[in-house]
């Protein structure tokens, strides 16, 4: 290996960011705290987009395009959120530059100062609900049922590539409806279609839950969420949907005559994934020798080298190369064949294992002879021969294989890494030795929840929406507790 | 028709925003400017994206992702770029806002005063070669074919919806070559990857041409552009592709070892297509009655419309309203059943005209019977009453019809309007009670071009990419000009 990867056992964090940026992923910019998505990681972004997209259309919505910009007294107006979100975000002040005239170069024209300052959005509730108003009269007008893919902004100050940027790529889905209980079950649906993503998709096994009040979302009644377990037994919020009640319809008058001829406001959800997925997908199944991507978003999910010393060796491999390509991407396979001459086999080799392609073929002159092709997965490091004639039909099968052996891996990992604890002592000594996920009794109070936040900087990540119901008493003040919830030190 | 549309005749401005805002494709935001693209307009624009995202892939591009915000210093190192965008523009001075003490509400913290002002991109040049800085080292690092989908922002003080906003969406492409003869082939690709899209997905014949120096692209040696000409007879540049040669490469120091290992600067290009291609769209092919639309972009390609004043009519009229629409789409089209019992047919015939579905079916009773149903074309009005069981075949064939009939009413058009001059006296007649594309000789210097521009508001739309070489004299100074160039009063 000449990848000169820290490996995750020396420095979790280390290997995560050499990781992202050595199998081009993302890198730093010039501006501070935001990210370049690098053309590999993209299309990696791009096949999460497709796949989402898809299931948003399925389950009936339909994509628009709202301002980027926000006045800034639209964040006055629903009073929670303005505390959550109109805090550390970028402000337009100005509209214009101008040369100095001292020679100072271009500096921010002084005249040219807005009315209003504008605030990049950090989230786009009040810009669509304060549109919505327009948008609805009756209850033919609902429900709305709208996505949208965009760009945000949140000044972070400390920030990471992924996991936490200033400006960031998402998608959010605002829907307004006209009773509390539609608006209810499309939270829950999407908290779903979210679930079903990740752990289809991304091969990421996901708890989903309830946030307690101090975790909502600033304006929200209730926050669903699905939690994920990472490698180094901390947890990461994979997605959030959120039941709005009509906070925001009252914030912005959003209201609406029913079938019987009444007022009432009008009920919102809003619910976001976000370019932070590619971190947890970096970081759920990767190793010491790169990325390992799950085959349904790898951009190459298999990859041909070629050996060969002449061109007449080259020839030769080439034709079964390219003949096995054609079938492999007949049965819908992305297949990359990489026949440069600029690089050696064993230089390809790495390269391809550092960005996770799932199965790389080898074709040499004495596999071309005996009918062979040598195949290896990335995620077993296992290599094999097989029979030219039974390499599509192989290949086809391991991508099913892999995929799934991917979840199981991670599922198992999720698995050995929660631990029921009774006891406060107990809660302790396992996030500071094992870590992960840790089920406990908890009395529902913001003060224990607080208190164990500053003692040992865990968090609830949610209140389970399982059946489980054991009831029993909070681990640090004994007061009865109707469940276990899920505790974990978070990213 | 109870749409109430201005006719364009009566107003032909006042038409494009009422019909822009009714056929539900934007509308202007409660901030300045900026505008929201609705639900059927942004479906219509994925459509664009999505071809035109493949024609990028199919000529060797992928997509990335930069940072929204440029350091303001970035845009001082290109001397012409800066004159050019560093202007009008949102500028970002703060990075937090607070509670303000006194009781005004929120304020922007005066303490969270950006070091260096951000500017919140009006197009990606300077942050992406400050990138590509890192990425090219020698002749194997290149080309880099790069294209980002953005939102980008120009402070504009007049503003259209899709013509002219303050904000947009966009595609930029970002090339990086290691000859000069290579750059330039692209450019000259992508000009036409985007005639070839314009022309056969959005169906508006264009002129490809060359920009004259002062309408250059500020940083570019040259600049190749499409001109498309409008109802009201003004022109519409709808894309642009720049050859920059190595001046953002000598900007931003982005340097690479040759295969004889001597350094030189890279040499770029930069090409984009933005949401005003939806103007575009709009005022090429729609009438009085509405928005008309090419098969190839239409969300919904047809339609069908149920009439019944029972139960028992409406399932007779649904199953073979259903039977069609299996039919339709199994033969790749998009199909919409709008069985809605809550509007009446007359006011969905509307709806549809109004946005602009090419085909429209509708099946009562009698042609249940009669084993027929009525087929609306939106491109002619025409109607015509088909057996059910050869729906589907006239369908299919409408659709490639439709789409080749708006392009030759468009060609038409233009070639109606395209008129061929020889004094100054007679150009400005043609501008003043025509309209239109006008050709005519020009002495090649920018003075007279000023002189032109000030006195008729005419500019040159481009010097053409054909090969008239008709030489003459210019219609203003007499002095001999190699070619006729395109003139037009534009958008």
């Amino acid at each position: 290996m000449a990848k000169n990867l820290t490996t995750r056992e020396e420095d979790y964090s280390k290997w995560y960011n050499e990781l992202v940026v050595k199998a081009d992923l993302a890198e730093n910019s010039g501006v501070r705290g935001c990210m370049v998505i690098k053309p590999y990681g993209y299309a990696i972004w791009e096949k999460m987009q497709a796949e989402l997209d898809r299931m948003f259309k399925e389950t009936g919505h339909q994509n628009a395009y709202f301002p980027l910009f926000i006045p800034k007294s639209y964040f006055s107006k629903e009073a929670s959120h303005v505390d959550g979100f109109a805090k550390e975000c970028a402000v337009v002040t100005h509209y214009r530059l101008k040369t100095d005239e001292s020679g100072k170069g271009i500096i921010v024209d002084p005249d040219a100062k807005l009315e209003e300052e504008l605030i990049v959005r950090p989230t786009s509730e009040t810009i669509i609900w304060d549109t919505y108003r327009k948008w609805v009269q009756s209850y033919r007008d609902l429900p709305i049922l709208v996505n949208q893919w965009a760009n945000v902004v949140r000044w972070e100050m400390r920030t990471r590539l992924f996991l936490r940027t200033a400006e960031f790529l998402w998608q959010e889905g605002h829907t307004a409806h006209a009773t509390e209980k539609e608006a209810i079950a499309e939270a829950e649906q999407m908290l779903r279609v979210y679930a079903e993503f990740v752990e289809n998709y991304m091969a990421i096994p996901v708890i989903k839950g309830l946030k307690t009040e101090s975790e909502r979302f600033a304006g929200a009644l209730e926050t669903y969420c699905i939690e994920a377990l990472m490698q180094d037994g901390k947890a990461l919020q994979a997605g959030t949907s959120h039941f709005l009640g009509q906070n925001f319809a009252k914030a912005f008058d959003v209201k609406f005559t029913d079938k019987k001829g009444k007022m009432d406001y009008v009920w919102a959800t809003s619910w976001g994934v976000s370019t932070r997925l590619m971190g947890a997908l970096v970081m759920t199944h990767s190793d010491d020798n790169g990325l390992v991507l799950p085959p349904n978003l790898a951009p190459d999910q298999v990859v041909i080298v070629p050996i060969y010393r002449n061109d007449e060796q080259f020839e030769a491999v080439s034709e079964v190369a390219e003949s096995i390509m054609k079938k492999l991407r007949a049965s819908g396979l992305r297949v990359k064949f990489d026949n440069r001459d600029t690089h050696k086999p064993g230089w390809k080799f790495n390269e391809y294992e550092l960005k996770g392609v799932p199965v790389r073929i080898a074709i040499g002159p004495k596999d071309v002879e005996k009918g062979t092709v040598e195949i290896a997965r990335r995620d077993t490091l296992e290599k094999d021969f097989v029979k030219t004639e039974d390499v599509v039909d192989k290949i086809v099968a391991l991508m099913d294989e892999i995929q799934q052996n991917l979840y199981k891996k991670a599922s198992d990992f999720r698995s050995n890494n929660t631990t029921t604890v009774d006891s406060y002592d107990a809660f302790k000594e396992v996030l500071d030795t094992k870590g992960g996920f840790i089920l406990a009794h908890w009395d529902g109070t913001a003060a224990t929840e607080e208190r164990i936040k500053n003692e040992t900087k865990a968090t609830i990540r949610c209140i389970p929406l399982d059946d489980d119901t054991e009831s029993g008493s909070c681990m640090v003040t004994g007061k009865p507790s109707a469940r276990r919830v899920l505790f974990a030190r978070a990213y």
